[in-house]
């Protein structure tokens, strides 16, 4: 029998800076009746990601922003407790926006059922989904990247920037991490097949690109931005491509920070930057899907999770991603399978 | 009989800021014999741009540096006077680098024989050559603009800035301009018919662009760089693109100055920011140049000439794109046609 009962973190004040526990509520409530094309989800899996931070903001970004008081929103994978809709049964599997909750109420037409995979439930999070779409993507749509370029990635640990490094190397390109610590480094080169690393808490981005691009930079799959950005710009060769996946070192900031210095080498090397986000992708997941599991399936497209177990567990998952915590992605095991 | 004694404008020292009359020097030297393979050129209109000023830097750009002691680089069009190359005969009117100077020795190769044109020679200037493709190719190439779009266009009232609204019109786009001063403003609505004009010295360009473009801004055509390109990002639409074509406001900076801000702008709205260097389109200007002509004869593309007499002005003509003292194209006349 379905709970009437649930559990969710609320967006109690919004962060300045770091996300705190306090920027979070947990509400225990009744789940309200079905209504007419309807679904009752049970969260399984969330997805914790960098974007989680964007929506706290008291601004709309590629979505409108949260309101105070509101289930705090999150990507998750669930399943169908009851449905009042002919497109879903209970026991279907689904991801979609289930929020910072034990259980949702949903329009069917808003849940995406997940086909079957030859693989645990959580690779739909570590390995495809709005992760993999975005490092295929970013790095053959956006970027054009080509075999035998120079690739940047930074956040390179990271759930995205790890893909995006095993991707660049299967598409033939020779690829340049950025990470922190010395263990993620080792996990980058001696697993993932970086051709070069370069530890930013053990050199400067400046000196580490001198380095380990002597031939210039062609692709920067940028996730941080900033001074990372900027010290790639100084470097990248003609016709480089950057793709703009994300700007973490801006995301905690209270102030607009100055953006990069160095835009006069886009302009002489006529390079081109460009954003993306992966929701105009969705039409072409499937595509992108088949290469990714072609690749897991050879051993040469590897995904790491970082779990935290339990709903309660959310804002410390969250403030791992800022503070270089974590290793792969995160994910917050809500419910088993 | 050809002139045996040269003068030229010669790099004396690199600029802090704004070119000074000292970092030039004025010298007077034998011309050098003809070479076979090269050709006695005799200038007639030398092109003050913009980029004059990246050359005087101590660093590399999308060309070699100027070494201290050359003749100041600049592109002139000239008049052959003599040749020990079959390809040009005495006469001719070419179209090169040929330099600050009243004539220059220079491989054959290097000049460019000017088409016959319905128009005066210096239109090959105001209206045609690198200004004028700069203009074409940023919009309809890099920029991919599409009628009924909202275009931005900075530094509206300078050689390329002039032309790019005009032709954003001619596209069928929605033109805002932005330059500085009422003159410059009346000019651009009345004469040139940009939509909507925004005085910087007037009115703060983040307030103007609120007020010129209530739908959001599709395409830039970035002329200025600082803080008009953060203004400018803080309103793109979806999809938009950014023609990266100057960046007049850092310039004569002594160090780096912040990028935009607002980058992340860039990345929600999946807008494209694009480097471009005329010099790339060189084997396409047969193409524009028909548009532009066309255009020009119909009356529907004007242009205008800020000439300065003598090659002794070269120096100060420089600065006037500075200060923001010219309208349209800034020319000095170093003889006579």
């Amino acid at each position: 029998m379905s709970p009437k009962i649930n559990a969710a973190w609320h967006l109690a004040s919004r962060p300045a800076g770091l996300p705190t526990a306090g920027n979070f509520e947990w509400r225990e409530t009744n789940l309200p009746e079905l209504g007419e094309g309807q679904a009752q989800v049970q969260t399984i899996w969330l997805s914790i990601d960098p974007t989680n931070r964007i929506w706290m903001n008291d601004a709309d970004s590629y979505l409108p922003k949260l309101q105070l008081g509101e289930v705090m929103r999150g990507i998750g994978i669930g399943r169908v407790l009851a449905s009042r809709d002919a497109g879903l049964q209970a026991g279907d599997l689904v991801q979609g926006m289930l929020g910072w909750q034990r259980c949702c109420v949903s329009p069917a037409r808003a849940l995406s059922k997940l086909p079957p995979l030859p693989l645990p439930l959580s690779a739909h999070f570590g390995l495809l989904g709005h992760i993999g779409l975005t490092a295929y993507f970013g790095l053959t749509d956006v970027a054009q990247a080509r075999a035998g370029e120079t690739l940047v990635v930074s956040a390179a640990a990271g759930a995205v920037g790890s893909l995006a490094v095993q991707i660049g190397r299967n598409l033939g390109m020779r690829v340049v991490a950025i990470a922190g610590g010395a263990e993620k480094c080792r996990w980058l080169s001696d697993e993932l097949g970086a051709d070069a690393v370069i530890d930013y808490q053990a050199e400067d981005v400046a000196d580490g690109l001198a380095r380990a691009c002597p031939e210039g930079i062609d692709v920067d799959f940028e996730n941080v931005g900033g001074r990372t950005l900027d010290a790639v710009l100084a470097r990248i060769n003609l016709g480089a491509r950057i793709a703009l996946c994300g700007l973490i070192s801006q995301y905690n900031a209270s102030a607009p920070e100055p953006g990069p210095s160095n835009l006069a080498h886009l302009l002489m090397q006529r390079g081109r930057m460009q954003g993306f986000i992966v929701l105009d992708y969705l039409d072409r997941a499937h595509e992108a899907a088949e290469k990714l599991i072609a690749w897991h399936l050879a051993g040469r497209l590897k995904y790491r999770l970082d779990v935290s177990d339990g709903l309660e567990s959310a804002p410390s998952a969250l403030r791992k991603l800022f503070t270089g915590a974590n290793t792969g992605k995160v994910l917050v095991k809500v419910s088993d399978e």
